[in-house]
């Protein structure tokens, strides 16, 4: 049987899944990716785990199985012609040779891009976006981030640097960003931007039920859940954050649509979990301005198969560089 | 001789160029449009004017020329797969199959697009653009319009429905635009735009030498190049507007390049011929709003071939098509 393996390198965890060539996960593992062992052992690592999973699932299964090509999701700047990550800030990585190390220590087709590409590509190709021809992709999470696939083929611009969606500035925000702007959009409609804002807020005095559950120093734990919780008991606090981030959210797309015409927008990643809470001002907000001939066809959904586009994606990216290649 | 016709159809005029395959224009003719006749009128005079060109080419210069097919820009939403022009408001066309009406006059391979989407074509390939593999180019003129060249290929969303950069809807401004939203860019950062928010200040009683240049009714001839006088005899209110102007211009350029990262954004159209005048505003303001890795890379010109582009993009558009039809 032949499979492709997808890996997605997170911060935290990294999920390594074996991809059948039509895009279903037959296999899944995921590991602490122990990003203070350094770039050696975290390569190491992502090339134990698909030699591992292709031993698991050839015993599980009982078939006989050959990985043709692994595709690698690397957050931060990457190189996919090169092979090269370009930099990683929460992995410590610069200017890594990744797939040469890779393939060196496999034998195997490796093929890299940043993670919310290949993220996007798994939910444009065998998720949400199934079936369309334009698509755009957000992953809402600590960041907000963008990736579009057209016709099949993700685009990249300047130096692969397309797709910083969360780093519009937007009128009327003036938080500082860690990239050194001030107002950008995650500073406030990402996940860890509505917490961070709501904690804030919630300092300041302002009156939530959000009190009562974080006491005192007990706020530092607030979650996007807890507003999300807090806004199903319509707690006017919650509900005035998660709409101002949604609108924010939609102002944006908004100016995205205009440039490069989606027929779908993907919202995936943590923030997909608040469903219409964000949906419903994004929409509102987004419909609102932009030009009827776009209204009238474009679909905003949540992404489908949000925990596995990445491992999903990964693998079918893989599949897609590695075809082409050898054409 | 081999050569590729250009044509730029316009509300008011017509222009035909005679280009070689490497993007020379070598003849040229301009004809008045005259929309009130009707699409079949204008349809004839396209392939009139081509075949004029052609003989008048070809006698002057002493040789025979061979026209392999001709490229035709025109306004509005252009389907040029189909080959329909499907809206031009300025021409009063819908759904017209402008490809199959000129091929069969003129026994040519005929293609059809945007003419924002050639006009870029052309610089981006031919013009200011020739070199860079990321171009973002943008019109100023009646409207505001823009179109991405990536590695040679034009970009365009579903429904060919891209780049509508002029109906942003940016925060602070109010003004209905004729698309049916509110505050659109090109309310006041195109040419018409400014000088329709020049004269509402003006009537307002705004202070400047506008108005001794154009006293009472003579105000509704002031036009764009009045307000670039205005601004070098160092008149404040003029640079107010040119430098409100290039900052939106700037700013919603901001949002574009964080979506889809161009090495390089030319700014073309009649506004281009302001210069400076919007450049320095527009660059302070967008340079100021992208991510340091954008700022250190992105450059921001004026068109090169402004007044050809648009004839020799049409022209080698339609040897892009004719060449990969026909391979």
């Amino acid at each position: 049987m032949e499979v492709y393996a997808g890996v997605d390198v997170g911060g935290t965890n990294i999920v390594c899944g074996l991809v059948t060539s039509s895009g279903e996960v037959v296999y899944q593992i995921k590991r602490a990716t122990e990003v203070s062992k350094g770039p050696d052992s975290v390569l190491e690592k992502i090339a134990a785990m698909i030699e591992e999973a292709a031993v698991a699932y050839a015993e599980q299964s009982g078939t006989g199985i050959s990985v043709t090509a692994a595709g690698i999701g690397l957050p931060g700047f990457v190189d996919p012609e090169e092979g090269i990550a370009r930099f990683a800030g929460n992995l410590g990585w610069r200017n890594l040779p990744a797939v040469q190390r890779l393939q060196a220590r496999l034998n195997l087709p490796v093929y890299i891009d940043n993670d919310v590409r290949t993220y996007v590509f798994g939910e444009a190709m065998y998720g949400a976006g199934k079936g369309y021809k334009d698509v755009l992709g957000i992953t809402v999470g600590t960041g907000i981030a963008s990736a579009m696939v057209n016709d099949g083929a993700l685009f990249y611009g300047f130096r692969n640097m397309s797709g910083e969606l969360g780093h519009i500035v937007m009128e009327g925000l003036t938080d500082p960003c860690p990239c050194g702007l001030e107002g950008c959009l995650e500073t406030f409609a990402s996940a860890s931007g509505m917490v961070r804002q709501a904690k804030k807020a919630l300092r300041a005095g302002e009156p939530s039920i959000l009190h009562s559950w974080f006491p005192g120093e007990k706020l530092e734990e607030l979650s996007a859940a807890d507003l999300s919780r807090a806004y199903d008991l319509d707690d006017p606090f919650a509900k005035l954050i998660m709409e101002k981030a949604g609108t924010l959210l939609g102002r944006a797309l908004s100016y995205a649509v205009s440039m490069v015409s989606p027929e779908l927008i993907i919202v995936g990643g943590g923030g997909a979990l608040a469903g219409d809470r964000l949906l419903a001002p994004l929409k509102k907000e987004l419909f609102s301005r932009i030009l009827p001939d776009y209204r009238d066809q474009l679909k905003v959904v949540t992404a489908l198969n949000n925990d596995d586009a990445g491992v999903t994606g990964s693998a079918m990216y893989a599949k897609q560089k590695h075809i082409a290649a050898t054409k």
